[in-house]
């Protein structure tokens, strides 16, 4: 047994209540070293006479550790707890101070799980494991109303660089509302629509006022209208790490320098403002100067950004927030923003980005969720740079679940792409059965899915402003294929809750481009198949069900005695669903 | 190299933020496993300009595992990193994703640390590290005012029992500042001074009123206004986590069940309330029917009591608060509860009891400091019960050490009894040489000593009731000799910054009972002997300096080339400082 690979810690992902009955235990073990492992819980009042075993499984697994996991509902929302570990005849108990071969004497030395409180717990809200995200880009998605048309406006359609324009607005996604909703989708992104003086938008210069290329209050409160009553739901873009060099307090202090009012909005080391070797003299994002950080632990910024997050809430009826370089603005005022958005709007989601591991962020008092990029780096490593193989795919995203709470896990933002990266299509330089795979896997997974605009008609392009191409919107110039391939796979999402909500367990994950998993809820399964492979392969799975039908191809396949064959080309997919022979 | 053993996360005790400018990093290892080890930094937005290795070295170890750290000082308060483990010429790169034998060749997948704030960095008052507590069990401390004699009071000195009553009051305490000056005392813990029907006070019945046997809001200003005087402060109990059975709200809620107005103040479970078989159909302390459980998420509550917080703290000016049974109220109370009380008063100390590990609310959002246990269990385990030889005492520390951030260490409360465990005194059966050498090592370690009442007198006692016996205050009676034996120890931490505020380093900690460790402050040592065998032994330890005095004895000792020679007697302890020769 190898006792330098064990690890719990009475907190995080190790120790954590999943609802207001249901605490979750976990440890980390060496690979496949343990044969079993036990929780040994109790009240913490009443040891003796509430003590028992729980059998532990192996929830996920990573390249060097198994996880093991079991939940508990405990009479009185509250535990002391060790743990038992075997492999074959020997046994270990782990109390919080050491390891040890008798069982603990005494129960002061155990872990400990003081009381499960309601607000503590990991809550995001429900709607969002049923969402089906779309991410615009609004001056490249549609151009609704030309008369808002910045000056050098380009032709639709034209070369995107860092600096022109071409003149998408908010009218321009009233407009085609339709095409979203016959794709599915039940909620929107949207990067920053607020005045600024860039195509981004993300240097802002008035949190309060729509940018006027964009429309105004008023169309927002539209789009925001005609999407409600569609069923979508609204997120918008939070840039509150920064702000732009136009937005007048900084201009302040641009020009009275320390006498100016607002000298403590910004995070400046040396007045008069300056710039050094390209080293701004004050906070930027980056280093970017026109991008000056806020300084969020000043009372006045924080509560005029609070304002902001309040207002848009209540104004025109939002329903979340995106949070641009979340991780670099300080947690107590993400803790006083939560409180201030749940406070408008209890069901209101809060998106960060953040693309490391965001655990600080997701323990119940700031996040909902985060962009998980590091499951668009297991996709993208796994289908297109082909670094992994099946194994090492299931590793990263074992590794990935271990670290959150399973309620974190349910609601990660998986995304593909997005404005900050190349679109997935021309990452392996336009090939079409890549992206279907990878998408099969997004809309299939634990977590919610987010397509970026276009995607899903087979727009391409590298990395910012390459990715930020205007919408394809001719019809004989959209990818049709690749449409109803979304609309499809969007629809067997909806239509199965295991795919949104159920668990997830590998059935074949081995040192080849052969991948497969399971979905299952409540008994109903999902099984879903990869061959990343140039040739044909053959899957063998034993299933409990005889019966067995492709959800996109509709094909019947038939388990021989509990083993399931299927057989996928190269580059081929399939989910399968019990079908009644 | 065994990987398995390493151990990183970019967040708690492994990554933070010591001071404005200043990142801890620390990574496990298997305990004499890797021969260096290198953190690997650069500024995010920088990276290939800016990146270095930074050698790290063991700043603590326990059983099992070496604590490799390094501070790191980046130019503009963020960073990446990854860590590069070397085991003769083996050489493993370790990434937020990965070991590799490759120097990471994407920075993207390394480790960030997003941004210093000040407002998230864990940062306790700053005299906390200068404090030398106090803790009185106002019942049995002095009766200054018999007319506030309860009822059935027995005569001073009589046998502590679960109910009985000496009449001690805050006016005995004002009567007695003279002895905690002359020990040297500077800050006090009272246990519960509100209404309630018992000696200990922790089933309140009115927060905002002083028990009318111990005084009145007067009697208690007098008290803190005299403390303050002589440079002492004082520490309050917020019972917080239950209330009293004739706590108005419960009364209410006893009569009136489901329709009392106060019926969410608590968590009822069933209505009417009632005990089945010992159960409270209530939470509870414990199973303890007279100690109804506050719903401390219930907003009126929650207002109620940071009301009481703060009204005391303006009232009669105390300097902070002693948080019972702190682990099982809710996080988001505590955070409130540090606002509320650092916006009264930024210097003030919140103290939690908490038993068992307690990094969640030790990451500057809740509390200053917690009451060591842990501590306690390590120096009793060594000194009293013989459980642990010195390696095991040095490694249970070390383990403690290990899971805080530093500035949590350095104002851990250490104790070694209480008012919930035996005598110090008691544990040995009396032996005064145990105790005199577990309260060196508590005043000369890192952390804030603080002496249970009567300790320094000789009071012994066993486990409640037993640990609540009325002081001694007949000079004849008090232990003389240890009470100078005290004075002297406060005397010595008290002149000796080092033994505040320095670096902790074992010197000797073997597998037997002779222990030496050094403190050191900005090139001030002081090293600290003992001999828990029941035999002479011989330290030999090798010292830059070639004088030593013994801060007790007035002893000087001369080193022989560098090698420090210093004979301990049985249950001996020296403390030396360099001394000019």
């Amino acid at each position: 047994m190898l006792l330098e690979a064990i690890y719990h810690r009475p907190r995080l992902n190790w120790s954590y209540a999943y609802d207001e009955n249901t605490i979750h235990l976990r440890l980390r073990a060496k690979k496949d070293d343990l044969t079993e492992v036990y929780a040994w819980v109790g009240d913490k009042y009443d040891w003796d006479k509430s003590k028992e075993l729980v059998p532990m499984t192996v929830f996920t697994s990573d390249t060097m550790f198994d996880y093991w996991e079991c939940e508990y509902v405990p009479p009185f929302r509250r535990l002391k707890y060790g743990f038992q570990l075997v492999k074959g005849d020997e046994k270990i108990w782990m109390t919080e101070s050491e390891f040890q071969t008798d069982r603990p004497a005494n129960p002061n030395r155990l872990f400990e799980f003081p009381y499960i409180h309601r607000g503590d717990i990991f809550a995001p809200p429900a709607w969002v494991k049923d969402a089906i995200f779309y991410q615009i880009f609004p001056e490249r998605f549609a151009n609704g109303d030309p008369s808002l048309n910045p000056e050098n406006v380009q032709p639709w359609g034209g070369i995107p660089e860092r600096d022109n324009f071409f003149g998408g607005d908010l009218q321009g996604v009233i407009d085609h509302l339709d095409h979203l909703s016959e794709l599915g989708i039940n909620a929107l992104y949207f990067t920053p629509i607020f005045a600024s003086p860039t195509n981004h938008k993300y240097d802002t210069e008035d949190y309060m006022k729509v940018d006027p290329h964009f429309g105004d209050t008023d169309t927002l409160k539209q789009l925001v209208k005609a999407c409600h009553e569609r069923g979508i739901r609204v997120l918008l873009d939070a840039v509150f790490n920064h702000a732009g060099r136009n937005f007048a307090p900084f201009l302040d202090v641009e020009q009275n320098g320390e006498d100016s009012v607002y000298k403590d909005w910004f995070h400046v080391r040396e007045f008069p403002l300056s710039i050094d070797d390209g080293i701004p003299s004050y906070d930027t994002f980056g280093f970017v100067a026109e991008m000056p950080k806020l300084n969020t632990e000043n009372e006045d910024v924080k509560n005029y950004l609070l304002g902001v997050a309040e207002y848009w809430i209540k104004e025109v009826g939002i329903d979340g927030w995106r949070l641009d370089v979340a991780n670099e603005v300080d947690h107590q005022f993400w803790r006083d923003f939560r409180q201030t958005v749940k406070g408008v709007n209890p069901e209101a989601y809060i998106l960060g980005e953040i693309w490391h591991e965001s655990s600080p962020w997701l323990e119940g008092d700031k996040f909902d969720a985060v962009m998980n990029y590091p499951f668009t780096d297991a996709v993208i490593d796994f289908f297109v740079r082909e670094d992994l193989d099946a194994s090492g795919f299931a590793a990263a995203i074992g590794k990935q679940l271990s670290r959150y709470p399973l309620q974190a896990s349910e609601v990660a933002f998986n995304l593909l792409d997005s404005h900050d990266t190349s679109r997935l299509l021309s990452l392996p330089g336009g090939n079409k059965k890549k992206l279907k795979m990878a998408a099969v896997l997004q809309f299939t997974f634990m977590g919610t899915p987010c397509i970026y605009y276009g995607d899903e008609v087979g727009l391409d392009g590298g990395e910012d402003p390459g990715c930020r191409k205007c919408m394809e919107w001719d019809p004989n110039k959209q990818d049709r294929d690749l449409l109803a391939f979304y609309r499809k796979l969007i629809d067997i999402r909806k239509s199965h809750p295991a795919l949104r909500t159920g668990t997830l367990t590998f059935l074949d994950a081995g040192n080849s481009g052969k991948l497969a998993y399971e979905r299952r809820l409540d008994g109903e399964s999902v099984i879903v198949l990869f061959n990343r492979e140039d040739s044909g392969v053959t899957f063998r799975l034993p299933v409990p069900e005889a019966g067995w039908r492709d959800l996109f191809t509709g094909e019947i396949y038939k388990a021989d005695r509990g083993t399931l064959s299927v057989r996928l080309p190269a580059s081929g997919y399939a989910v399968l669903a019990p079908y009644a022979l």
